[in-house]
C-alpha cells in the first residue's frame, strides 16, 4: 500500500511514528507493509518518492530530508502528487475547516477520481460533504474512512457502523470535545472558568483562540459527522443549537453538584436534529464519570439498549492510530 | 444462509424473534436472508426442515409446531442434523458447562468437520477448548465466532479483535457478571447480602442455586475466554484466583463508600494470568459508574491508553443480537 499523507502536524507525525515503530508487528500480524510515498506540509513544502520515503528521516527533521539514492521530488503540489503518483490511499490529516471543508475536500475528490481510497482525520470534508464523498467513493469503488474525525482513535465510528450492525441506532449522545471536558473537570474542583481556560491553554489542550472548543463548534462538527454517518442526515451548523461552556459560573457548577449532577458539554444527535450544549448529568450516568480530556459516546439502540464507549479524544498516537486502523481496514478489504 | 440452532431457551428464542421481526430490514440493509432449518431443544425434541422452519410457529408453541407442506423431521439428534442437513452455520445457545464444554464442544467440532461455521453464546466450548476450536476452524476454512459469550451482544469481542486491530492490548478489566453487579448496587443502597440475593432471584437475575454468579465462576469463565481470545493464553479455572461477593458485609460496603470508592466484582486478565475478585474502585473510574445489571470492560492498549465499553451483559434480545452480529459477519465474509 502506497500512501500520500497531507498534513504533517501532530496527527500526521503520529501516524508515521506508528508505522515506523510497528513495522515488524504490522507485517507479522496482518501482512501489512505500507509505504509513505509522499508527505505534503502546510509550510514546509512536500516530498515525493515513488519508492517510499524514509520514515526516520521524515520524523527527525523534515526540512533536512536527505537526497535519496532513489527518485525524490521536492515541492510538488498536493494536486500534482495525487495525479501523478501511483499511490493507493490519500491520508488527509491537515487542519479542519468546518465551514468549507477546503482545501482538503477538493483533494479528497481528486483522490477518489484517480482511484485512491481516502482516510481522514480532517473533520472538514466529512462534516461538510459526507454524502458527496460517499457517493464519489461508491462510483469509484473506493473507500472513504474517517475514524479519526470523532474521538481520535477510540473506535466510535467503527463501533456504530460495524460492530453494531443489525441494531438500529436511534440516538448518539457524547462528550466529544476533550478541552471543554478538561475545563469542566477543573471547574468542578473549584476553579473559575478563566483559570480553567488558562490552564488548558498552558497544557496545550486549548488553542490561543479557544473559540472552536469553548463555544461548542468543534463538538458540533463531530455531531454533524455522526448525523451523516449514522442517520444519513445533513444538518447545517447554523441550524443546530450550539452552546459552549463559557457562560457557566461557579454557582452553576455548585448547583449541579448539590443535586448529584455534573455539567458536561453534550453533543446529541438523532435523525431529527443535532445539538451541542452543557447539560446536567446525574453522577450515576456513565457519561458523568468521564473526566479530564477523555471523550465518550453513548449509542441508544433498539436491541441492545445503551452502549457506551469511553476513551481518548485527542493525542498524537491516539489519532495516529485512527488513521492506522482505517488503513488496516482497507488492507483487509483488498 | 441455513442455520441449525442448538438450544431454544431465552437466547435461542431471542435470536429467532430478531430474525422474524427484522427480516425485511436485514434483507434491505445487508442482503441477509437467513433460514433456520433446525432447532434442537434440551427437553422438547428437535425439528428439522431443509426448506426452513416457520419462525412464528416456533415462537408461538414449539411443541405444537404444525406439520408443514414441506419435509419436516421431528426428533432427530443434534448429531444427525449436523451430519445430514445441508446447513451453513451451527448456532450453539444451549446452557454452558464451564468444566467440560460438553455436549456442545463435540457438536461444534462435528459442525466444523462437516463444513459449517460455528457461532456460540454457550461459553463452555470457548472457555474450555478455544485453541482447538480455532485450529479446527482454520483447517476447515470456517469461522468460529463467540460475541455472545462475554457481555451478551455488547460488542466486547469485536471491539478487541477487530476495532482495536493495530493496537496491542496489554490487559482487560471488567464487570462481566450482571447479577453480582446488581446485588452490589443494592448493597450500596443499604441492603444486606441475603436481601440483595433474594431480590436478584425474585427478578430472575440469579438462579435458585446462585453459586456460579455470586462465587465468581461465571465471570471467571468469561475471563478465560478473554485470556484466550486476546492473549492466546489458556488458564485453568483451578489456577485462577476466583473470589465472589458472598463474604462482603455492610461494613465493607460502608468503608469503601467513606473512602470515595465502590466495590465491584472485577475480572482481570493479562498475558500473565487471570483473576476474579471484588475490588474497591475509585468513584471517578469509569467502571465505578457501572450500576445494576450493566456490564463493562476496559482494555488497556499501547497506542490508545484505556478504552472502556459499557452495555448490557444479559437479556433475550441483547444476547440474541450477539448471535445475529456473528451471523452477519459470516454473511459479509462470504
Amino acid at each position: 500500500m502506497k500512501i500520500i499523507l497531507i498534513g504533517f502536524g501532530t496527527v500526521g507525525q503520529g501516524l508515521v511514528q506508528i508505522l515506523r515503530d510497528k513495522r515488524a508487528d504490522l507485517k507479522a500480524r496482518y501482512g501489512f507493509e505500507p509505504q509513505v510515498v509522499a508527505v505534503v506540509t502546510g509550510r514546509r513544502g512536500s516530498l515525493y518518492s515513488p519508492d517510499g520515503l524514509n520514515l526516520d528521516a521524515l520524523l527527525s527533521d523534515f526540512a533536512a530530508y536527505p537526497d535519496q539514492p532513489a527518485v525524490l521530488e521536492r515541492g510538488w503540489s498536493a494536486e500534482r502528487i495525487i495525479r501523478e503518483s501511483h499511490a493507493d490511499v490519500l491520508v488527509e490529516a491537515s487542519p479542519s475547516n468546518l465551514e468549507t471543508g477546503q482545501p482538503a475536500l477538493n483533494l479528497c475528490e481528486l483522490a477518489l477520481q484517480t482511484g485512491k481510497h481516502v482516510v481522514l482525520a480532517n473533520k472538514g470534508p466529512v462534516a461538510v460533504a459526507y454524502n458527496d464523498l460517499i457517493s464519489f467513493a461508491q462510483k469509484a469503488k473506493r473507500q472513504v474512512l474517517f475514524e479519526g474525525t470523532v474521538m481520535a482513535g477510540t473506535p466510535s465510528i467503527r463501533l456504530a457502523m460495524q460492530a453494531l450492525q443489525g441494531c438500529t441506532i436511534t440516538s448518539a449522545r457524547g462528550i466529544l470535545n476533550g478541552t471543554t471536558n478538561y475545563m469542566l473537570t477543573q471547574m468542578e474542583s473549584g476553579k473559575p472558568y478563566a483559570e480553567a481556560l488558562a490552564e488548558a491553554q498552558a497544557l496545550g489542550y486549548a488553542e490561543a483562540d479557544p473559540t472552536a472548543d469553548v463555544e461548542g463548534w468543534d463538538a458540533a462538527g463531530k455531531a454533524r459527522i455522526l448525523a451523516q454517518a449514522l442517520f444519513g442526515r445533513k444538518f447545517l451548523a447554523l441550524d443546530m443549537h450550539v452552546q459552549g461552556i463559557s457562560h457557566l459560573t461557579p454557582a452553576d457548577i455548585d448547583a449541579a453538584k448539590a443535586a448529584g449532577e455534573r455539567w458536561k458539554l453534550i453533543a446529541q444527535v438523532t435523525p431529527q436534529g443535532a445539538s451541542v450544549q452543557p447539560r446536567r448529568i446525574p453522577v450515576s450516568h456513565p457519561l458523568a464519570g468521564v473526566s479530564g480530556t477523555t471523550n465518550a459516546v453513548t449509542y441508544t439502540t433498539d436491541l441492545l439498549g445503551d452502549v457506551t464507549l469511553i476513551g481518548a479524544g485527542a493525542g498524537k498516537l491516539q489519532t495516529g492510530f485512527a488513521l492506522l486502523s482505517d488503513l488496516l481496514a482497507i488492507h483487509q478489504l483488498g
